[in-house]
């Protein structure tokens, strides 16, 4: 696939990395990111822990927004839980501008187990002011 | 502090455990837990990696309706990304009850470091059905 | 076009007919609704209240998520207002079924005026208990 | 009570007057106003149509985010519905900032009837630009 900024920064991102998110395709407004859940990932109902279907989705969601171009940031989202996922599940993410506005955008995100919807988020990105705030 | 069903809950939280999440407080709809950003949960954009912030305000509302009885999972949750922070910096998240109807309940959880907000979260919660889906 | 429980639906809701809104299509957890912005429906910014772009947003959702059986309520929603509009302007609202799952679904709504997206709202959906709550 | 930039900008809201809203107080980033749901603000579940719940807390938000000083327009917000109400109800919604941040700021809104919750609105609120675009 062709190297999108995208590609830059997930590069840099440390916390995608430790957690073995892989990016699967990024461009055109749109990326695909993959995860295992391990054991180190389930909360204190013996379930994912909701933290990380959203580290995932918010993942694909900050390559989708920056693989076109300038610096673009999460200024917020919502998450819709649908289904309790394990550890050994591997989890994958696929981002979609849905629209832009101005420096504001608009992105879904669907994760999915297995074919089956395990949530759905739904992005506000931003391009990024100068001093770093969203 | 009195013990808690969320306590129990925090106690088999594999997932928090391993990153360092202390519980503060719990009770009566309410919990307050810490974090402490390290080094891994930075992303490509030098700044915490919004997954975490998410998964410290998502553990703090697993808590707080946790913390008067029956099995509560999260159904979803809007965050709203205020300030950027470093590794280095604890974030301390508030989750309060907003209201809750039959099964169903909103909480609110405020993320903050030093003092500033950093994230506002509003969590929906729901009483889990037997088959475990939200 | 086939008739639905969501044209059945449609016909007893006072409040859509009383501005004027039109069914334009429903079926397959899909429908399109369309509303002319009237000089009552401005507010203290010369645009187009907010609450009126909510309500042909929710409408088409209330239909989409009525077009293939069970009686089914709006539990919430989140809209983002992109562009404003002026008395005038006419609205259209295309919703679709994101996903269901158990009683719980989620429907994305867009809202467009001379095909510029106005206004992006998703709907959360649920099949109503017997009595009444959603 | 004191005048605010919140009073005259109700004072030109063509649309909430003609509802039938009332200001009833509005001040240091907090508004309370009133509707009475009447025949025409019912759907087609006999239940008042979730646009007017939506109309009567966005008022509340736009007047408690203009209450202060510049003008601000919503950038989108969020909204549970908690209960039905029918014709003939009263409900009152009451708006209080959260936290403001830059140009952005958080709302939150509550709806009640005769005491109890009805709804929960979260709004999102942005200084406006020039241009008028949220």
């Amino acid at each position: 696939m062709a190297r999108t900024p995208a590609h830059d920064m997930f590069d840099r991102d440390t916390a995608s990395k430790a957690l073995g998110i892989e990016l699967l395709d990024a461009g055109n407004g749109q990326a695909t990111v993959r995860m295992t859940i391990t054991g180190d990932m389930i909360n204190g109902h013996a379930m994912t822990h909701g933290g990380y279907v959203f580290m995932v989705a918010d993942t694909a969601f900050a390559c989708a927004c920056n693989s076109k171009g300038p610096v673009t940031v999460a200024a917020g989202g919502d998450i819709a839980f649908l289904r309790p996922t394990r550890a050994g599940d591997v989890l994958t993410a696929y981002a979609k501008e849905r629209v832009t506005q101005g420096r504001s955008g608009i992105y879904d995100v669907t994760v999915t187990c297995d074919g089956e919807v395990v949530a759905e988020f739904r992005g506000r990105s931003r391009v990024i002011d100068r001093d770093g705030t969203p």
